[in-house]
């Protein structure tokens, strides 16, 4: 073994997930798969490692992102990029065995050779949840149920999710009288408004091309003026939405979370019908997720369109909002630190350890009675210990111990049997 | 987007985590966290892609399986190919902000481009856990706790903790006459006595040019001859198992169940003292993980010395053998699938099931009103689901519910309000 005295750190736009982080972590995820368990959503992993061919061409212009290395049998591979496109390749790949409908969550994280900045990372964790195999309004609002209920139980209470569809979106374009094949890139223009505003919004659609009538027309069918006389419109049907809102109160949903924003659009090249985002209250960057349905992206390797519908938290994002409104309960592990007084006296604190684990407590024996109390002591207070236990000869004679709270710094000793209720 | 129409399919050595697995793997590393935890060990993860110059040097001969890559700025990259590795790098690139002692645990999997073999992956989940900063004998009986206390809640009742001492060892070759140089090819050669047995190794031994009067010496001290008259050996010094044995009872760990195992080597280059082993009577590859005490492998980076001691459960080995013995409960998200008997009567279907899940059951409602309730009770069936229940216009109209268990067949119609109980 060579020895390397530079100080070793991680790669640009990678991270270690410390201790204090990874409990807010677990407690986050423990959360979400209640709830995705509690409507019948099952767990799936797919390997880190693809054939390259599987993740090429499915990405646009995001593919160059992706991390490709070829391996010694000279074979192209690929590091998972998303969660979308391997479930594809499962769905595929294992066909009948795969129950249908499939309903699976998936969490796992993707890699990206972003350039990387505040808050964004090469490796992230996604939490992808979807339906596989049902076109219906019904599923549909499942989705929005699922994650009305996972923000509701992280704590969130004023959140919105924005709702919109594809179809509808489609016909105020063309009802503007813009050209089909523009569709995508006056979209893709449109899903800045609340970014940039409406008039750059405006001044960019000009500089493509397009006829300030027509402008007019589609700023008017958004909703974003009074309606031009009818002569010119016919009545725009809102028929895909309102069928996927009036399932919602099947789900006990309240409609006055789910919001219709007619140019809401997330990548609208891929949603062919449904899209939403789940936006928080109270935090700046708002949306911590987002989905919709996508009939032709699972079917991809098979040939076949495939109803489809889901979404993907960024858990990054959902904690950042956690973080931002407070909504973390305290995440430690050890709730107790029991010390050790004397070599010769570690056998009690030995027993009161294994007591209080049995009782269910979290707690630790300190591994070195030749340390100072004080040592012992400063050791649970930096690891966010609440309580610290102590068994010397006078305790250990008269059966009491002397329980020490490191927050309020009060301690006082007390009957060996209280210390179960002292302690919870 | 391009279609692929060839069958995708991972690459060899990867696989998927279908969601029958996935549950199993979910349901072992619930136990040993909430053991882990138990005994206040915090959870860390490190990136899966680390500088290359992180890892190379750190894995002797198997560091040609490490997957390594350039990044588009030209940099080594490398995948994580252990966990102790990266606690190293973590250990010294946070120094002071982290606890000392520092009780880590991090379950992530790790790529090897091993060669694929049945049951053998380059992908795998590992799972580790370590004491740093810790000499003490009580330390190392901590790390047999655990690994005890996590065996007995996953269900396994006869296992060993087979128990060795670098230390130890060291001596039984000195006192047998083979020079410093040649132990670790000594002891590489002994490490094979259980697979191979006593004469091919004693074969191997005499090829590698040891001498049949040294061999005769080294398997008497290693227990498997009758000790030779004392003018030759002196008493051989067992002490630091000693040490380590007699704090088991302190832990409340029956000694029968650590077995002292003097040919017990496990990469010895690696360990500097403590060295263990947890294997399973009744499960063929017998070994679930290993480790032990090394003292020079975490200050690597720092050029210090920091003791550690630590396990690593393998989990595919660990969840083999769990199958073998039988020992998971059944693993199922969905407890009960209520259908739709008719899309008007799909209102009554979504009342149940908002109602189930509220009272704690993972509940699906059928999601395509329009297929036939044969299909839907087929779905059931095949996700393994054990109840089905059906609204018609007879329940709804008298407040029943019909409930069928998938397992038996039976049926029967009961008020509505008897529902959890029987669920239950």
């Amino acid at each position: 073994m060579t020895k390397t005295m530079l100080k070793p750190h991680t790669p640009k736009g990678f991270r270690d997930i410390l201790p204090e982080e990874a409990l807010k972590r677990r407690f986050v995820l423990g959360k979400i798969i209640t709830v995705l368990e509690r409507f019948g959503y099952d767990p799936l992993e797919t390997p880190a490692i693809e054939y390259a061919s599987i993740l090429e061409g499915k990405y646009g212009e995001e593919e160059r992102l992706i991390y490709k290395f070829k391996d010694r049998g000279d074979r192209d591979l690929a590091l998972r990029f998303d969660l979308t496109v391997p479930l594809a390749r499962v769905i595929t790949q294992y066909g009948q065995t795969i129950p249908a409908p499939f309903k699976r969550y998936q969490i796992q994280p993707v890699w990206r050779a972003e350039k990387p900045q505040a808050g964004r990372f090469r490796e992230f964790l996604q939490c992808d949840f979807d339906i596989i195999g049902v076109a219906t309004p019904i599923a549909d609002a499942e989705i929005i149920a699922v994650v009305d209920n996972i923000l509701t139980d992280l704590g969130f209470t004023k959140y919105l999710i924005l709702f919109n569809d594809r179809r509808v979106m489609d016909k105020v374009i063309k009802q503007s009288g813009i050209k089909t094949k523009d569709t995508l890139k006056i979209i893709r223009t449109l899903d800045k408004l609340e970014k940039i505003g409406e008039e750059e919004v405006i001044a960019e659609l000009l500089k493509q091309g397009l006829a300030q009538t027509k402008i007019e027309m589609l700023m008017a069918l958004l909703g974003r003026r009074p309606l031009l006389p009818k002569k010119k419109t016919e009545e725009l049907s809102l028929e895909p939405i309102d069928a996927v809102m009036s399932q919602l109160k099947n789900f006990a949903i309240p409609q006055k979370r789910v919001f219709y924003t007619p140019t809401l659009a997330r990548g609208l090249d891929y949603y062919t019908g449904m899209i939403i985002e789940a936006t928080i209250e109270g935090y700046a960057a708002g949306s911590v997720g987002g989905g919709g349905r996508y009939d032709k992206l699972i079917g991809i390797f098979s040939g076949r369109s495939i109803p489809a519908v889901g979404f993907a938290f960024g858990i990054d994002r959902l904690m950042e909002a956690m973080l931002a409104l407070n909504l973390f309960p305290i995440c430690k592990t050890t709730q107790v630190l029991v010390t050790i007084f004397r070599e010769d006296l570690l056998p009690a604190s030995a027993k009161l350890v294994n007591e209080l684990r049995t009782l269910g407590f979290n707690s630790e024996m300190y591994l070195d009675p030749s340390e100072k109390l004080a040592r012992q002591i400063k050791y649970a207070d930096k690891k966010g210990v609440p309580f610290v236990v102590i068994i010397g000869p006078d305790e250990v004679g008269n059966g009491t111990v002397t329980i020490k709270n490191l927050e309020s710094g009060m301690q006082e000793t007390i009957p060996r049997s209280e210390l179960a209720k002292k302690l919870s």
